[in-house]
């Protein structure tokens, strides 16, 4: 249930009201530690006969209980009713704000294929970088990354350019060290019902990106956030990447109007994918274009500097060229991407990126 | 196989080569049957080991002979290279034109209903009307639409605003009553595998509007345009509605990514309807934005003057107010439509609408 | 609604039921003519305020009123409790009764092709002669069906074995020709959500025999039989072949528990269609024991002497010898089939087939 | 590619081959440690040219050379052309020999409960106790499994009844506790692509079995299966679980014949999870039947003694008598289950318990 507090309610209120709920079971999560507003009473003990929500309604620091919050009571509008931005570094996503793009290779191949994509990101608009260091490849046999040089390659990208980094991490055993370098954790959309890994990443301290996974019900991808979010993830945004589906001329489908339905359902900021969700270089722009259009808080594409020799998604990546043709296609349409981290490299920003 | 003439080759030539055709048990069919510059040969005659093909490479008249034109050579890209424009009335549809806005009712209910309708479509900038006056329901005991009447009104309607009418046909026996009123037939998603229905609708002598089942991949759906195409229609739009997909929230799933690859196989103008997509007035206009912004050409919605009241399809039909605001989102996605039809009720038009 | 008559009442209480029911815009069916037990009363008025439910709940000759009958009643248990069998020619289809075997080629192509497969139809345990006079092709330029001539060659056949035929119509137009000659007028998936078609097909005074759209749901799929039944169609069965799916390996994905879950929804018999299902010849027979292991009331299979050399569905189709291998393991799963009509090519059954 | 070694060659040759495989950058797997036949030699590394394959075909200890082997060697035919059959504890799966029923609570929740279903599936013949201890949930709130506590219930259940124990593993960091009791690991739906999973429980020395995604295609599954043989499992059974769809009416969709058509590809087992398939415990038997006429290698069922008290699946679990009844069916098809455990718990089948 999600505890609506009154606007006279103070932190005490707010602590006394989680005591109680530990003891019928539950965990009182406040939407703002610092100055809570609603709380989510979470855990698998239910309210038999609503005997707790009935109780805390009564108390006059309770302004109303949601007791139909849904089976992802964190990442709801229950808890949280505006849109709710999160800082990726010195990126901000969703919240209302303008939409971010965050571009970069597939895996990082090496250091001048990283600093070629890094810089031609910056100077398109981007305001975050992505690449992998750890790959999840179908086959036990192909190309897996670079592993933790990837990551060293990563932050120095980040000092060159002041991109924030999203990587991907495979395993709970990965979650510590990708999370000393990544400002955002991505799980794949083939990890997105992982429970274990998710429960280790949302610990990790950092915000994490979350896909859908290509089979996935908005439901079951907002729990995914609830895992991440009940672990402790000071923020999750979800990437919508394509489904799978019968026509073989695009490899998945690109479930816009799921993307804007389960944001009419949640806080978190979504983006989308069109590299994944179309496998085919000439349409990733377009469909970014559209998800922008759309609304969407975002979009996330994969760029190489030479698609054809790529390691790996070679055939959905875009050349130097193409994003920056991109980057002019989403002025075309009026889209006013994110102010981008490079234009900011102030002193603060390089205080942030010294400080890591 | 598609005979690409020679810039030198007159239209002698191309009869030469259409009874050489014949006598193979195939039919040529020109791209242009004032100034033919290609030809398809069809049929269900093969070209065994490839004999035609290469007599005909031999004459000077025909510069190339493309062996792999794919199932659908009409409506490919093979026949006409580059894309085609669709003329409604006085509306023309692709061909690289700006895009159109096609919005109606669901179903026509009466006079009041279709004429509000009507206005606020060319108010909002619409060249198109759409309305059902045969409607396919899933239930025998549901309301079927009101039939001649309806198309009586519409005709009505389109005296009155200048905009062009697309209708649906549900059988083979209705196509010549509908052909009368209709500036453009129509063939919903559930009929686009119906033969008989193609083979009737593509020659009523009127272009086709053909939706792509829920179900059906890119290639059925481009030779549903071939049966069109192959029975004489002088035009095919096709019209992306949505597949059938597996989450509750949103009713059917709108492939973007499909609609823009077709338009590379083919030069048929793609259009698509997000009203059926998503069966959710909310999520309309934000994917409605989202195809012009990929670049396609055109949206067709479904507006009713008080949805909630509406006989069939309330829950994703635009109100009025809703209608002109998406013809301002599409401004400011900076968009700009086909110059609707009303802009341009000058005598010309008036003697296209009275000659009817 | 439906109405479940007391058991005391008379063919005149059912006849004043049908008159207030009229007299309020429905139209009364009852499940059996010579003896009605329980009333269907259909139409598109509804009972505001249940009023007219209400009125004949009070009525002594009425048991009870059911108002959840759903969206198609006649197709429901609702109106009919039990498994009821469909008469086709002398072959008793569902009913509890075992399952049957129907086989034949895909298209009739010849007297020899047809002939060879009847024969060995009959000799396999078959109660049904399948076979396409009228074929509905992805593309108009592909072999369309011997039309009429397909149709005389059928007769014939079942002259020869004493097997009932069911074969294709493709449109209303045909549908009298066709009926002509079929015992069961067969309805493909593509053209489930053809409604002009359904309902003539349903006034045809055959049986009919409905596959499911390889996309629809199975309240879609009752519904289809909903428009045959109120079209006055003496008998439907519901025939599963496979929905579109992602996977190529296969051709489609057959819904055995979907069958199974509508055969409890309804009373219609239910068969499967494993050629179509697969489209792999090798998988035929072990999903033809699957369904009848399974429970469900028959199965129907493409035969082709030579598979090799038919004109569509090749890949699909069981030679002779598979054709008798798979009757050998329907037998080893301990599955007895309905009697086929050869084993009672009595003059009784002659009398039939002279007398058509 | 793999190595077909001559009759004559002997591990000596097999060791000199390996030897040239490592040196190209290969790792040589052979089909039987013992006396090898054929030789998979698998790596990243490519043979440019086709230089290693011409040299390997030249020498006299080496009969064939196949280079087509598809992207998961250890999986396929190529490799072993013949079903293999997995040793699980005292149980045989595969390998053309009878099918095998496993039976069990979907998680375990007491002594009893445990204890009743594996006295139950003993006598109706099981030759597999099923049952989860750690329970991948959808929620973070839901109940998670017992964890090490059902862990020793289980071995508990295997010494009273003789039954090996299949169990899920959810992390790598689970497998070496898990791999203390369990006779074979399982993999669950949602993990079948979490790669360092497989990885970590390829190498627990433990038979796996790995069920398919909701969502993947066959090529997926038997890369999922790759990555366990490339990790040393010592056997891998396949289990088909249902794919997800679009009708709500049962949860999933059994593909059976996606399943006959990878045992077509693979020497590895294929059984059904009907329960999970179905999500209806009214289609669980029917299911059950269909696969194993359809000659696949077993099923494995859910079983609670009060289903509408089971703390997660309950709705589809089947009750005891379920379970007999289920036997019987079974039996009535004329299927013979492999013979249970309990049979031959004989002082080696004791042994073999005792020596764990």
């Amino acid at each position: 249930m999600i505890v609506v507090l009154h606007p006279s309610a103070d932190a005490a209120a707010a602590r006394e009201i989680g005591s109680i709920a530990r003891k019928a079971g539950l965990r009182s999560v406040p939407d703002d530690p610092a100055k809570p507003r609603r709380l989510a009473l979470v855990g698998a003990a239910p309210d038999p006969g609503g005997a707790l929500a009935a109780e805390l309604e009564q108390r006059p620091d309770v302004a109303a209980v949601i007791r139909d919050e849904g089976p992802a009571p964190l990442a709801s509008r229950h808890f949280r009713p505006e849109p709710a931005p999160v800082m990726v570094g010195p990126t901000s996503i969703g919240g209302g704000g303008p939409p971010v793009l965050a571009a970069g290779p597939c895996a990082v191949e090496s250091r001048d294929q990283l600093l070629a994509v890094a810089h031609a990101a910056a100077r398109a608009g981007a305001s975050l970088l992505r690449g992998g260091a750890f790959k999840p490849r179908t086959s036990p046999y192909a190309f897996q990354g670079l592993g933790p040089e990837a990551l060293r390659l990563l932050a120095e990208a980040r000092r060159e350019t002041g991109l924030p980094i999203v990587t991907e991490v495979l395993a709970p055993e990965q979650v510590e060290l990708v999370a000393e370098t990544a400002d955002m954790l991505q799980i794949g959309a083939r990890n997105m019902q992982n429970f274990a890994l998710l429960a280790a990443a949302g610990a990790a301290g950092r915000p994490v990106m979350v896909k859908r996974g290509m089979h996935a019900t908005l439901d079951e991808w907002l729990l995914a956030a609830e895992y991440l979010l009940a672990s402790g993830a000071p923020g999750v945004v979800l990437c919508e990447r394509g489904l799978r589906h019968f026509d073989s001329r695009t490899r998945n489908i690109l479930d816009l109007a799921g993307a804007l339905a389960v944001r009419e359902l949640s806080h978190l900021p979504v983006i989308i994918d069109p590299s994944h969700a179309t496998g085919r270089r000439d349409l990733v722009t377009p469909l970014a274009l559209a998800g922008l259009a759309a609304g969407l808080d975002g979009v996330i594409v994969e760029v190489h500097p030479e698609p054809d020799a790529a390691l790996s998604d070679g055939p959905q990546s875009l050349d130097l060229d193409a994003l920056a043709a991109m980057a002019d296609g989403i002025r075309g349409i009026g889209a006013r991407l994110a102010a981008p981290a490079s234009a900011v490299v102030t002193p603060g920003i390089q205080g942030w990126i010294s400080s890591r």
